[in-house]
């Protein structure tokens, strides 16, 4: 391992994916995780960084390993399914990894969709989904298009109130196309993602403003005082926040808002909610006269102008695209307090650890 | 708003919103479209103005009207529909009115939803839908949660791209309550709604910042000079918008955004798209006990302290079904000019008009 110092910014080292992926899944199968589960939730988490959502990656690794310790997830959860209508699926994850629970949301909102066009899967009680981009991406990659949200514990303004009263719930549509990649939109309810802001915090970096208030529910742009983020778009946000819980969390009797602000040590409990809805393109035209229409609309898009201090304009899920193909060759960089973390447990659990690349 | 600007404003004038939906109705009728359609529309748009959202009701008449002299919209086009799978439904509209086209798709979601758990319509190639909250409603009233999109002709910048480049799609999203009236988003993707920049434009007042850019893509808060409104959050209000046109105009083979800027007569041609989905809440749970859920969300924000400058917690749709409590008691205030125009459209059609209240 590199030495550190306080004063220089710790070097990050750099894992190749299939490495970290055997690692991830190492560590949840020692812990009691079954072995394709415990592969599930490493090939979620690696995906994230690939596409360079750091945040939603491989350093989730020890909160999950706090979960399992304090009973709030149960490695050997075995999520079991009910189909009540034709159309909708319920998986009940019983406390298992997002990944566990969500992958097998995929399959049902597919089965869904093949069946009646339309396919929806909820997903109840499971904790950390980690990125929804990678559950929707599997979506189109069957012809889907497809939606996905999640619903959690509140971490965010809601406008017009004072301190954390909504989730920072995240939406995700995919949209399958031919030659562009998929459209992948996949954004938190606040203006600016969690992640991001603690990786701003972390530096001591100044917020921009508008992105978070402090306890006291004051505006601020000082990372040591930002305690609440605020909502994309005020109401917006939070009102989109407010329907993804009732939808998410309200259709599978497990609403977390309430409880949550009861203040009950079970409203507390960490737990997720979610739901995903594939929508069979093929009920509608053939896939291939629909992917055209995508490309034909992300070119018309990428065509336009850019504004001033934009370099070229974007459509969603291409900047994850550009970075999962530049780690997939140069491999993904963990920062230092990752790695020490990542290691410490596998190294507890007796999991091999990899090599950095190039060392 | 000082003495002398009150003064200089025109009054408004209030009617019965009886008495404006037989106007509108009698309009359309007289214009040809069959007497349930044409009472369809009336309701659409009288429902917009009591909810407080007047950009999206009667002063929209002459607008339709418009589209029937240009021959964009068909007064006695009679809407088809497929039903290519069990839950999914494409709505045809053949270029009837949007409250025509949207009505049939409420229908058809419920019935899909009955059948499957959940219901999808898609609407093609319909012209100004008014408030979509409307249709999202009526599927709440079902016992449904639903979600509603609509996607039109580009009219807001897209992140990163110069001039307008994507439309204002709207997201509404239902969800029934019990005690509470319906929790009702109903948001444009933009960060402040098309109707409420014409409303200061026309007032002469400033924008506040961030809310719309000049021709040539400069920030402006001039009303003068603000030509393209901005997406909500940047690139997740415009790529919200971008995603909503793939499933609401790709789904049904009926492209804007790639039409529009290949800038040809047909791609500038006035038209709309958009779905409903419907999820019938009593396949996953009964509805009892779903919309006390929904209930105890709503009573838990709102006993929230509010935040500075916040007199009290809102839940969405709140500040309108007071609109409505309000102008159902008191009635629909118009301004002059929507007054003249509407007053004028009936006289030359030889339908009644309405005497304002008070008068």
């Amino acid at each position: 391992m590199t030495t550190e110092t306080a004063a220089a910014r710790p070097a990050k080292v750099r894992f190749g994916a299939d490495d970290l992926r055997a690692l991830v899944a190492g560590i949840f199968a020692a812990r009691g995780v079954a072995d394709a589960d415990a592969a599930a939730v490493a090939d979620a988490l690696v995906w994230a960084n690939l596409r360079g959502i750091d945040s939603h990656g491989v350093s989730r690794v020890p909160r999950y390993l706090e979960l399992f310790d304090k009973g709030e997830s149960r490695p050997d959860a075995a999520p079991t399914v009910t189909r009540p209508r034709a159309a909708v699926a319920i998986v009940d994850a019983h406390t298992a990894p997002g990944p566990v629970a969500m992958n097998r949301a995929v399959t049902e909102a597919v089965s869904g969709a093949r069946d009646c066009g339309i396919g929806w899967a909820s997903v109840r009680g499971t904790v950390h989904t980690g990125a929804i981009g990678y559950y929707t991406s599997q979506l189109a990659a069957e012809g889907m298009a497809a939606v996905g949200v999640v619903a959690g514990m509140p971490n965010m303004a809601y406008a017009g109130a004072r301190g954390a009263a909504v989730a920072t719930s995240p939406l995700s549509v995919a949209v399958p196309a031919d030659r562009h990649e998929l459209v992948l939109l996949d954004m938190a309810t606040a203006v600016m993602a969690l992640g991001r802001i603690a990786q701003l915090k972390a530096a001591g970096t100044e917020l921009p403003p508008g992105v978070a208030v402090t306890a006291d529910g004051e505006p601020t742009t000082d990372p040591a005082q930002a305690k609440v983020p605020l909502p994309v778009g005020g109401a917006k946000g939070s009102g989109m926040s407010l329907v993804f819980e009732l939808l998410a969390s309200g259709l599978v009797a497990n609403p977390i808002v309430p409880g949550y602000h009861a203040g009950s040590p079970e409203g507390r409990r960490h737990r997720q909610n979610g739901f995903l809805l594939a929508v069979d393109v093929s009920a509608f035209l053939p896939l291939a006269e629909f992917t055209a229409t995508v490309d034909a609309t992300v070119d018309a898009l990428k065509a336009l102008p850019p504004s001033d201090g934009a370099a070229e304009v974007l459509v969603p899920g291409e900047r994850g695209r550009r970075s999962e193909a530049d780690r997939r060759a140069s491999g993904v960089p963990l920062g230092a307090k990752v790695w020490r973390e990542l290691s410490t447990a596998a190294e507890v659990l007796g999991v091999a650890v990899p090599t950095p690349l190039g060392a």
